[in-house]
């Protein structure tokens, strides 16, 4: 499928204002991919498809999830992490995307996960601080981005985590390991 | 060993503010056991020795630790974790105490674990609020213990979590655990 196609019809899965919002999450994801040398088709391409099924019924996702036929522990926690995983399932069957970092970039755009790689980094980040975000630390995030997409990534995540302690809610331990991870590969670099 | 000598132990091992801190745990144990019906004796001796290893030398707790010659993840984390399992070590080896209800109230009772007893959430719970403890949120966690373990140990998970983010440190993935078992537990009490 052309790229307009694919855009066009991920529009028509959502309401306008989230349409504006994947507009954004392209446009940061396009900066930061120029700004830290990854690949701007690839970031455009999951960027583009990263909320396709957001505003599917819960159900819906849920089915998808499960066609899958793999052991996963997403559909146990929170509902709000299962469109991330049901996009990078529809974008391959639906969609056609063949290329399986920009379906990992799609899958672990909410939680992410332990070894992100410098797309699927660059697509969360930009989900945090695209232009239309306004949250408590966004201002300090969208800074962070300019000099590490690693400490901006564990400052959102923590920021995360400290909502839903905030709301006494369960916490996805991917996000745990995941923030954890990016501070081990921070403390990695200083040492080198 | 008698009681008296495991408490006199215990207390050589430490420094007298950590002892007076592990009489505070004690004192606090029985009380939540009595208001909680636990067994007083197996509260009592896991407040005892519950800090027996906190002052070792690092080196020593992780070979306390690495001796058990069971797989432990805890070696990987924060050593401010080491001395919890050591000090279950040390109460079955040294101590003699045998009970692996006891054990668990010792290993546990900084992390917590999926499943805790009651007797493992009145020490780590006792380990947060006794007397001499001072710290943002404590009264109100000393509040919460008056009506829900649970909900006060929810609480205080919570609060050591969002400490180590502000402090920007890896968060040890069975605390989220243990924090979220408990919020299960809660939401099927409601349902019941």
């Amino acid at each position: 499928m052309k790229y307009d196609e694919i855009a066009a019809s991920v529009q028509s899965e959502m309401p306008a204002k989230r349409w504006k919002h994947t507009q954004g999450v392209i446009a940061e994801s396009i900066r930061l991919a120029e700004k830290y040398h990854a690949n701007l088709e690839q970031a455009r391409i999951a960027a583009t498809l990263h909320d396709v099924a957001k505003f599917w019924p819960i159900e819906r996702q849920r089915e998808v999830v499960i066609s899958e036929n793999v052991q996963n522990d997403v559909l146990a926690h929170d509902p709000q992490l299962w469109h991330a995983h049901a996009g990078a399932i529809v974008a391959e069957h639906k969609y056609g995307v063949a290329d399986p970092e920009i379906l990992r970039a799609i899958r672990y755009h909410t939680s992410g996960r332990v070894g992100m790689s410098l797309l699927e980094k660059i697509v969360c980040l930009a989900d945090y601080i695209e232009p239309g975000r306004d949250f408590a630390g966004v201002e300090r995030l969208r800074s962070l981005a300019q000099t590490s997409l690693e400490e901006a990534l564990i400052y959102g995540f923590g920021g995360t985590i400290a909502t839903l302690i905030e709301h006494g809610k369960p916490i996805y331990p991917l996000t745990v390991l995941a923030r954890n991870d990016l501070i081990l590969q921070m403390s990695q670099e200083d040492k080198e």
